[in-house]
């Protein structure tokens, strides 16, 4: 169906950038087979580095031209496999387009190739007294790939996800036009929203080459409250209480004593606290220091009624360290446990979670398997992980695929969502055609057609 | 090209609407024929009344068959002709599917009909101490009206625009089927967000008959600030330097000595003060006075260093009433002033603001035309109003085409875009078309033929 990489295309793409950022055959590390949880794999047929726009478009015109499939790939830490190269072709590799281009402080924004990281931006702007919100645990993700996942994170509760931070994009279709959507502008109902399509596709409508990102003056003050409660049920059921009580936490995440324990482990460091079953981790920020202990406190004091032993403030760095990078830890400390997992990303209405988590402790049991989750208790974002451990081959993908259809099942009963912030890539494409009726899909394919009418440009992936 | 509606089609429509909610030929209101501020006016063939979501789609499901266009209208208060028939065929009338269905406090979420006027969700919530952000200036327009035009209004400067809102849409095709769009989660990366697609579209792409909106908290105080200014360019050169401090203020918007006249006569009421050239008109909020106090100290001392002759804080119901009821009537004092009249209304990055006002001053003395502006100068988005006064209506039309491609010019070289929040709909197309290139426009072309490969659903408009 598609053209294989013969010499001329080789030779187009080093003539284009050159021998050394061109790599074939045994030259590619097998690094850019995979992502960070795929169980799917396979090698571009030529993987190239690039560094400008004009280069991404060139090679677009080329492979469009040719029928040649294309993919895009920033750091590899997508978990369902959006960036493997599954019919081959050429991999992008965008990482090098990583400068920091503008800030501008009048309008509020920060301008930036797509391949910086995630962790850059947070000190470039904080060092400057600026703020970008979106908080992915992930924290080496590149932008592009948080902006073509809509990654959320942990301050979604309070500030939204990835979408509400992107104010313009440079993006180059499939036949290698370059378009800009978007820009520095607060407001725009000029078209069709095509800003806000790229943002979530995965890699499958075109590639962005620049992002405009809104930015937020940085709280002066930001508090943590660790809140230790005798079991999960307690915790979850707080949430829903919290978000009715009309505080505004940024973020409220729960986790459960053997994750923590994992994460100890992982780190080689103490948690503040273990010795209970369950937490809810929540933070406030503000101004002053009196205006977030104002939205503390009815909150601390919601806790202890419903049920918390206690209420551990964390105002100092230090302490606040110690916590959030156990909290950042949790999933390579829960795959460091276990010899193989895969996740579900569900998302489900706030007053759902507890039901939600309530199943996965049911399947946990009538399954035989382990089973962890911890996740964004205040936004209903779960991320739910099956362990295989010690089971072999077949009786895991047996498994795996059971529990599975019963979590996503599960979560549309509950009016949730396939993804919360993971995407769809090429793993949970079963899952999504589940969860949507065949004029949804339809839809969706007719979008993708939209842009990429040849279908070469991340092919086999999301909806298709 | 469209089939003409015949006796079968207003039977069909009968049958399933009963013989009062269908209207046809001289039984159609003139109203129906046109917008608030069209200049382009056609009657629908057949307007109906619609209740349910299944009517929708029975009528669109006969439409698509017989290849029948259809437009979908609210309220009516439009400003770009989006919603006149300009084909004929059917109007769809979703003013009588106005009931708010269902607050969710634990999810805080308000889920609603699609003909619900914005001033019934406002006192709606706020009655319940929740909040709806987007505070449009037409209280009257309909809440998918808001969607799909994506509406922005005062408070986006803090708050953001109605597509940050909206959290869930019921939408039908064009060919009928009715698809569940998001929900009430608050994180979503399940496939191409046609949530986002739908807000902004202009009733082009699908019929929205129920949204789920996102809710906040309502903040216990808010406080306006209204400052005087020698003249514009001070009060706008102000604005820059607000973002620059990191305040964090709820709405900005400015306005000229000759509107608040207007306003005044208009409304027969008394503005606190008309004595200075320009304004700027702030609000803060928040949940205590002296948080709120803290906010916009700093902004106030900033204003008198920048030249501000006073600044009038209104922490009273009463005094805030005058100013924000003043700044409602704005448009239709500045309509009532005049004979006929239309709108510019760009969004230029915020630092431009300044720039492109003062080319509207060289345009009202190089064309010898009254020119009126005011907006939310916080957020770039400009309404700016040429009026026709006496002149006939060749030498208007001249006129109006020739300021009019100056001012899009301008805000194109300004990095702008060609609306902010009214829309393309009908009468903005060649200012858009003049905006993008063909790239562009072929792409905004293929996602319509995605959604309505007949072009049966609202033809004519945003990109056609």
């Amino acid at each position: 169906m598609y053209k294989k990489i013969d010499a001329q295309d080789v030779q187009f793409l080093k003539e284009l950038l050159g021998e050394e950022r061109v790599f074939v055959g045994e030259a590619i590390s097998e690094d850019y087979s995979h992502d960070e949880l795929g169980g799917i794999s396979r090698l571009p047929e030529v993987m190239v580095e690039v560094l400008t726009t004009e280069e991404v478009s060139q090679i677009m015109k080329h492979a469009y031209q040719e029928g040649i499939p294309v993919v895009a790939r920033g750091s590899g830490t997508g978990l369902v496999g959006a960036s493997v190269p599954i019919q081959g072709g050429i991999m992008l590799n965008l990482t090098k387009m990583n400068r920091i281009k503008e800030l501008d402080e009048n309008n509020l924004t920060l301008t930036v190739e797509p391949g910086v990281i995630l962790m850059e931006i947070a000190k470039y702007v904080e060092e400057r007294d600026f703020f970008y919100p979106p908080d992915p645990g992930e924290k080496t993700a590149t932008i592009a790939g948080n902006i073509n996942t809509n990654a959320g994170g942990m301050r979604a509760v309070k500030y939204g996800v990835t979408r509400d931070y992107v104010r313009g994009l440079e993006v180059v279709l499939p036949n290698g036009e370059i378009l800009k959507v978007g820009g520095k502008v607060v407001k725009n109902s000029s078209g069709y929203s095509i800003k806000d399509l790229i943002c979530g596709s995965e890699g499958t409508l075109g590639i962005v080459t620049e992002a405009t990102l809104k930015l937020l003056p940085l709280p002066k003050t930001v508090i943590s409250l660790l809140v230790p409660f005798p079991n999960l049920d307690m915790a979850i059921g707080t949430v829903p209480k919290i978000i009715k009580s009309k505080a505004a936490p940024v973020a409220i995440e729960f986790m459960q004593r053997e994750v923590i324990l994992a994460a100890e482990e992982f780190l080689d460091k103490k948690f503040p606290d273990n010795s209970s079953d369950a937490y809810l981790l929540l933070s406030f920020d503000g101004n002053t220091k009196e205006e977030v202990e104002k939205s503390y406190e009815k909150v601390a004091q919601l806790c202890l009624e419903e049920g918390a032993l206690d209420v551990f403030i964390s105002d100092t760095d230090e302490r606040k360290q110690s916590i959030w990078s156990a909290r950042g830890a949790f999933l390579e400390a829960v795959k460091a446990s276990t010899t193989e997992m895969d996740e579900c990303d569900v998302c489900v209405p706030r007053d759902k979670v507890a039901q939600f988590i309530t199943y996965t402790h049911d399947l946990e049991k009538a399954f035989d398997v382990r089973i962890r989750s911890f996740g964004h208790a205040g936004d209903g974002n779960l991320h739910v992980y099956v362990l295989r451990d010690g089971l072999d081959e077949e009786a895991w993908k047996e498994k795996l695929s059971a529990v599975f259809a019963c979590m996503y099942r599960r979560a549309r009963e509950l009016d949730g969502v396939v993804s919360g912030e993971h995407g769809i890539g090429f793993a949970k494409k079963p899952y999504m055609f589940e969860q949507y009726d065949e004029a949804y899909i339809t839809l969706l394919k007719n979008i993708k057609l939209a842009f990429d009418p040849k279908n070469i440009l991340n092919p086999g992936k999301v909806c298709q």
